[in-house]
């Protein structure tokens, strides 16, 4: 395919949230992506990095990313979060994602976690089909959370207040 | 109440794995812990942080615990995720949950996270309410995949047969 991959280092951070953007588009979301290139920059490549990119790049052209982080199972030990994984929408069909989705998996393996996981919306059934035929499994009966920052902001002033 | 709140040390990592435990059977997943005191130690307390626990105690015991660790939103940047929240069973109802969920809430606003995430069995009615009351949202849509460590160990050695 001509295509390679690899980990991705400060100066693509701006593919990066191109990347992002076009997944908020492709999840009908367009106006959440509220993160900057700049924090970007700064939580992943600081003193405590906070994720791991993998790029899959073609003739100095990113046509897809995955992005992972470390999490803790309190029953299982380590494990490994893929927060997004996404290909270029003209670059769709090329195997590029699957490509993506085998380098994580072989990272993990190779870092010895627990677990992989991650989150699928219940309408993208192309998604889940290739997750299922790969061996992962789509928990039932577990709901996620939000607690967002305003929320957040109200709910600790209001205690500040009752004290 | 004569109770306080606390972050954890590595001498508390038995009495975590004791909640842990008492989460497992609360949740009916009661052969699920592997995670073990040494690794909870190691984990936690190495060079590399991987969560952080907030404790209640009352008179030397530990009663409920807070356990949590960062994670990234593409979307919004450093978020918290809350992975336990768990009260020992004979001190229910005494407010020591609801204590512990406010300290966490007050870390996280300190820390200027732009989300606190976590998950929830949909049957836990009482959580679910708790958690809406004090501005969190239930999302819609999401569902939660995991690749555990044996499909992962398969599903790796499968890609480099194939190679």
């Amino acid at each position: 395919m001509g295509i390679i991959l690899r980990q991705a280092d400060k100066s693509d951070m701006g593919s990066v949230l191109e990347l992002v953007q076009e997944l908020a588009v492709f999840e009908k979301e367009t106006s959440a992506v509220e993160v900057t290139e700049s924090e970007l920059v700064r939580d992943g490549f600081g003193k405590d990095p906070r994720f791991k990119v993998f790029l899959a790049e073609e003739e100095g052209e990113i046509l897809g990313m995955a992005f992972i982080y470390n999490r803790y199972s309190t029953w299982k030990g380590r494990i490994i979060h893929l927060e997004d994984l996404v290909v270029r929408e003209k670059h769709r069909n090329r195997g590029i994602g699957g490509a993506l989705y085998k380098e994580v998996m072989k990272y993990a393996a190779d870092q010895g976690v627990k677990r992989v996981c991650w989150e699928v919306l219940d309408w993208n059934k192309v998604a889940i089909d290739f997750y299922l035929s790969t061996g992962a499994r789509i928990l039932d009966g577990w709901q996620v959370v939000h607690m967002n920052e305003e929320p957040l902001k109200n709910y600790v002033n209001q205690i500040d207040e009752s004290i």
